[in-house]
């Protein structure tokens, strides 16, 4: 599966622009498609009546992922994975709506999602000039670093008030360019179809990231605006059959974060520091949530989506720490960095202007080193501080002007920002407790007894003291509290005497004084990617695509297996290989099936084929993108890579790196065979409901 | 698939005895079965009665494989690419063994297979005092092994008119110990039951050496003796079921030939040296094989067991080759060795009788490099040819004292060496002049102009005219014409004018300079390999196995799957994965299913069990070995190992290294379901016919 922990990752964020592409290489931006590259090798050209219409049926995800409209009627398809967050907090003791799946049969019974937002790419404008201009000649890394920032502010303010747009700019190629992107918002997005998690997830974290796979890992929502469904031209047909074998196909989504163009001292640092610590601190955190699940069904229901998320969490990031201690792998970005500078140094002027690049990034990373530690170490792990320290800061930095606020913080995003304070998603006080003793146990074995923000949080006594005075003392799992807080203001937080507020204000003072570090350490990290972005164009020219930074981007590639273990695996399973693969393993979890695969064995064609795998170059947070073929229809739902692709969020192959994608065939098959959602299979196909 | 090209790595055969034997390493004489270590592990203890009545059940084939009796009326299992070799000599243009498969509903209806030997293990003697004792002390290297050999000569030939039993005397522990095994030789069998190698193959050569698998890679013969079928109370139940997952199962079979206990220095020759040299000429080989069979229908079918049985050489051999280029695997090897040396140094007298081997083994492998090289390149590839030479060899040889012939001219042997070079087994000429040109072709690369081989056999010609006339002009085809030469012994082979037996006559002395060069270097290595079999016993005693030698072994070890690819693969697989597999590559070659499989789906049962693997320790020539409960009964049948497992020639680990078998489930529903074969499956079960 492709989630991917964001936020955490903020040292490996630092990206370039690639070199020139190779084979089926590339997330491109919409603003630059590879019309040529596709054209030359395919022979098809991409029109921009094809690209704007793909565009306007694909969504964002806030919850890290991506889909894409199917119907006129709102219909939105994404992955189950994608969607199990809202499922979980959608669901109770009495419906375990993860576990069984969920079917609306009317519009009626539909299930408003809590906290879900979906962003739809409305148009892209070049910012660049602006933002970079807004730097003085001569500032320092610490002026310009503010500059960019309040100037970045500024333009999104400024776009939100005129167009009512939801509106970001993002830095690409690394802040050789900065673009203002804006999005349709909708926030009433309800949940219609969801299977079985075992249907969904079959073979659980082993097959994880694997290939050949046989999951139904789909999900439907709807999207309704002023109480009801959206209606829109732009959505994707559906194809009967999924792709065949070599055919050309299309991804339009979202990934997340690439450091394709980190330099060999942050990949460095990322091998030797940031993977290996994460992956100490995630594991830990998955001790303590599969403790807290064997206590019971109810526990081990509310623990569920988290356990699955930091499992696919270290099971991606091994990934990646195996491929950087790949040797192949790493020399080949030792050899493309010494290519790299030996260009810019033949040149007097780039040496001049590019070429401390380099040592200046090396340098941020070693300060960075022990920054890093302390900021994966002082955690809490619990939603309830997360959102007390969230209400305390909100109040403090909207009494400042936009430019000087912390970031996400700007008037352009507190819009979205309150509607994820607000959310009515449950709170579990068990699950709370258990998690934040367990994650200030961590910080006890890891952080200086006399650690500032480690002794204020303690106050002199046990992890599972603290952690259970400050959950069953605070009010914050209330809705209405939080709301309460925020309407009040500086004077109502500053008054609060909730547990939880109350160690937030002595804790913000810490938590913004590392914050300044990281602000010190990017200054830098900007600044000198900033000139390795030009010193790219200098050297190559922009034939390329910048690296993955959670905007829509459009790939390419073929439906094609590869070769696997000694042998090939083909572009395609079935469902005779679910069954297979079930019965091979006694049917024992992870590998059972739902019972109406079993009890509907001899409805279903079992040679319809279940997912496939194409060469499309994707990453995290494509989760839920359709595969598209050249008419523009939905053959597919990317949902995974296989392992060796894990390794492509620092270099791609079409070698062995492959997509992993549930078949339109599939999809509308089991609608129509196992559960009885002919209705939704007819919208989707454009056929007149029975 | 298990089988290697034997013969050819002559350079790659000592071995010694291993040190412990870790997890279920182990191929157990059946003189010293692990009963304790069994024990100890399973709770399981091995009778001698057990034993006695496994051994008597199991038997080698001289097509390089293993199998069992099955029945009390003489019926052997063993796999389809065993029996290949014979179904394919049995094959004519208009029937096609092969590639259709065989039944033979009645008795009347069985095949004579051609030239295969059935041999069955009736005792084992130690000789070790006799074979050591005939070293006189203070010879040479050279006298010694003249001494040895002459011994056991000797030996094989008394045991021969004693006992009118195939009398073999084989080294173990590299010479650390001699045995002398006495077989019953059955040489009346026939084939009873193939199924079509696509059933048998499924998934070709990328399947090959891979798991999951698919394969039903089985054949039945029967074995008679004086024109009927044997009666036995030797054969092994059938086990209705195959084992359950985790459940203990023994194998016994015929391992080739390991190299477990190869020095560091022949490991180096090995990986720099004989595999290189090996897979290039074995590829050159494939190519003129390939080339062959595109010529027709009719040329594909001659030329498809030799493609089969080079491309699994390849695939085997490459897996050897990757093995010994990986660090890893390497670096264990040397500091195995080192430690081991360590110890034999830190004894004054260990030192002084042993210390010396190691170098005295790199000095020989330095001289074997060019005649290594000499010896692959020195071939013709053509059966007639290897036929002329041998007619001319043992006219020559049975003339000398039995103790100064040539290895496999020695009394004993000469009943199967006559029987093989009297098969009626059918010639090919014109695929004969293909791979004979091909050879010289590559000879003519690869040796100096002026090499006396090279300028003998083609002298002065082009290879393609030379082996044009050679194949038109011999007779050699002709059992009866072979048959003729060896009765007419040195003066017919000295009058002879077929142009094989004159070419065979003129590089005679050649071959047998080389032959020299090797035994002076055998001797050497024989020498210094038994002093290390002794400094083996010396340090850690005997409590291990020999590598293999192609005699009787006893493995053991569970029903298991292991981590692959990033996921787990399951202990078994099922029908419903073949039609999966199939299905997914849409059913062309080398996935698509026989005719019958497609018509007689619904017929059978997808969850029966197909194949299954276990951790037991086998190599190539354990094809065809029973796999059997701690009830003696047959569960499954030995076909392949899986691709981590082929380095298993150098080391064993139970981590992923993996036996792969077929399920006796899936054997009997075969023959009932798909076969029409209910008689011999009744057979098999012990049920009357009806």
């Amino acid at each position: 599966m492709k989630i991917k922990q964001r936020g955490l990752c903020v040292a490996v964020l630092v990206a370039f622009a690639t070199i020139t592409a190779g084979a089926d290489e590339g997330m491109w931006t919409f603003d630059n498609p590879p019309i040529q590259l596709i054209q030359q090798r395919y022979g098809f050209t991409l029109t921009q009546q094809w690209l704007d219409h793909v565009r306007l049926s694909c969504v964002r995800l806030n919850d890290g992922g991506s889909g894409s409209f199917v119907s006129p009627d709102g219909l939105l398809l994404t992955n189950h994975h994608v969607a199990r967050g809202q499922l979980q907090k959608s669901s109770t003791p009495e419906h375990d709506y993860v576990r069984d799946g969920f079917y609306a049969a009317t519009y009626d019974q539909e299930i408003k999602s809590p906290d879900l937002e979906v962003d739809v790419l409305q148009s892209m404008e070049d910012v660049t000039a602006r933002v970079q201009g807004a730097v003085k000649p001569g500032s320092s890394d610490d002026e310009a670093f503010k500059a960019r920032n309040a100037a970045i502010a500024a333009i999104e303010d400024e776009s939100l008030k005129a167009t009512g747009l939801r509106s970001d700019v993002v830095p690409l190629y690394q802040g050789g360019e900065y673009w203002l992107y804006r999005y349709k918002k909708y926030t009433d997005v309800r949940i219609v179809f969801a299977p079985e998690q075992q249907a969904a997830f079959f073979g659980g974290d082993p097959d994880n990231f694997t290939y050949p796979r046989y999951d139904l890992d789909m999900a439907l929502l709807r999207v309704y605006e002023n109480g009801k469904p959206i209606h829109t031209d732009n959505y994707l047909k559906w194809s009967a059959n999924g792709p065949s074998k070599d055919e050309l196909v299309f991804v339009a989504g979202h990934p997340g974060s690439s450091e394709r163009q980190d330099t060999v001292a942050q990949l460095t640092f990322d091998r030797d520091v940031v993977y290996p610590v994460i992956l100490d601190y995630f594991n830990a955190r998955l001790h303590t949530l599969q403790q807290y699940s064997a206590g019971g069904a109810e526990q081990a229901r509310q623990a569920a989506s988290e356990i699955f998320f930091i499992q696919n969490a270290i099971k991606s990031i091994g990934g990646d720490f195996d491929g950087l201690n790949n040797k192949k792998v790493f020399d080949t970005k030792v050899e493309d960095e010494a290519a790299f500078r030996k260009r810019v140094e033949s040149n007097p002027i780039w040496a001049k202007d590019y070429g401390d690049a380099w040592t200046e990034i090396e340098s941020a990373t070693q300060r960075e080193s022990q920054l890093f530690r302390t900021t994966v170490y002082r955690r809490t792990d619990s939603d309830l501080f997360d959102t007390a320290l969230e209400l305390v800061q909100y109040v403090a930095e909207v009494g400042k002007p936009d430019g000087e606020r912390l970031p996400g913080f700007h008037d352009a995003q507190l819009g979205s920002l309150k509607y994820s304070l607000l959310s009515p998603a449950p709170v579990y006080p068990s699950l709370e407790i258990a998690k934040m003793t367990g994650s200030l146990e961590y910080a006890v074995r890891h952080l200086p007894a006399n650690d500032e923000w480690l002794a204020t949080t303690l106050n002199g006594q046990q992890p599972a003291v603290v952690a259970k005075n400050l959950v069953s003392g605070t009010k914050l799992a209330d809705p209405a509290v939080r709301k309460g807080l925020l309407d009040g203001g500086q004077s109502a937080i500053a008054a609060s005497t909730d547990p939880m507020i109350v160690l937030a204000r002595k804790l913000d003072p810490i938590v913004r004084a590392d914050r300044k570090q990281w602000d010190a350490i990017d200054g830098v990290t900007e600044r000198a990617g900033e000139k390795l972005g030009e010193a790219r164009f200098a050297v190559y020219g922009k034939s390329s695509y910048p690296d993955a930074t959670f905007t829509l981007r459009l790939t390419y590639g073929v439906a094609k297996g590869y070769p696997m273990n000694g042998t090939i695996a083909p572009f395609e399973t079935t469902y005779y290989g679910l069954y297979d693969r079930s019965a091979s393993f006694g049917d024992a979890p992870p590998f059972d099936l739902p019972k109406r695969y079993v009890e509907r064995r001899t409805k279903i064609d079992l040679s319809t084929p279940l997912d496939f795998v194409s060469t499309v170059d994707i990453i995290g947070g494509n989760s839920g993108s359709p595969v598209i073929n050249r008419k523009g229809e939905l053959v597919g739902l990317i949902f995974d890579s296989n392992i060796e692709g894990i390794v492509g969020d620092f270099v791609y192959n079409d070698y062995q790196n492959r997509a992993v994608a549930v078949d339109s065939a599939a999809m509308i098959m089991a609608l129509r065979q196992l559960y009885d959602a002919g209705r939704l299979a007819d919208e989707i196909e454009g056929k007149s409901s029975q």
